[in-house]
């Protein structure tokens, strides 16, 4: 397994036509991540990294990110066993976000409630817009209380 | 045309399984944007978007978001002509990110490099963790001086 090197940020060519890893973390040392479904290809989530969930993730293939309600770093699937197969990750033209296409086993389900994803209510648009969210999917895929027992919620209101 | 309302956010059963739109700003005014192709359900940028931007996206069917280098709201596409139109419009768990599934007329390119995806780099994992970044498009798809003239360029360092 090869270390990772995070690159300083020199130049703007550099850092968007180059080829060498230069992340920009924000204030809160966090980068967005993007997980898509490789074969489905449905946005799964989007979470957020340090630099050591993104260094774990890369050296490991495995999805890591850090949690803002808890302050962690965590693995996903830790709790749940819905482990996070990174199939490719990309890094975007400002280096400030990150995209996993991931595969996962089992029931294939991502989001904390019990959905396949996070992105499971459509918000209506233009002649239908103001009118209530819509669920696309009609079941959950598991049962988070079954899955994640007494773990705290990590949504934060 | 609807006019949009943001529901206070009340409880944590209201905000993950209610059909009310309660988005949740961070600290700085913004939410994170997910935006793929449609058709190709390929990643094609990570935005921002401040209030204005989503209520503006979701009447009009276009997408806007806020430039943070810029500190403006802004319509995708009023200088490239690649506007953004939103075929589907999601909402994450928690309601603190979106996701729009757009399609691009012309080029059907988004980033303001030249790329059809922001994210044209994918990042060596595991055994080649550490290696360099590896271009996921052979070619960019329109020429950025020409599209963008001497407008700033976004990135920041």
């Amino acid at each position: 397994m090869s270390s990772i090197s995070f690159h300083p940020r020199q130049s703007l060519e550099q850092v968007e036509e180059g080829c060498m890893l230069a992340p920009k973390f924000g204030v809160d040392g966090l980068v967005p991540c993007v997980t898509t479904d490789a074969t489905s290809h449905e946005v799964l989530m989007l979470g957020w990294m340090n630099a050591e969930a993104l260094r774990r993730t890369l050296e490991t293939g495995e999805a890591h990110y850090f949690s803002r309600s808890r302050q962690v770093m965590w693995r996903k699937g830790a709790t749940s066993g819905l482990v996070q197969n990174v199939v490719e990750a990309r890094i975007d033209d400002d280096q400030d976000a990150i995209w996993l296409r991931v595969e996962i086993g089992g029931a294939g389900a991502s989001c904390h409630v019990g959905y396949r994803s996070c992105f499971y209510r459509a918000i209506p648009t233009v002649e239908n817009a103001g009118d209530p969210l819509m669920f696309t999917e009609s079941a959950k895929t598991f049962d988070p209380v079954a899955v994640y027992g007494d773990a705290p919620n990590p949504t934060l209101l």
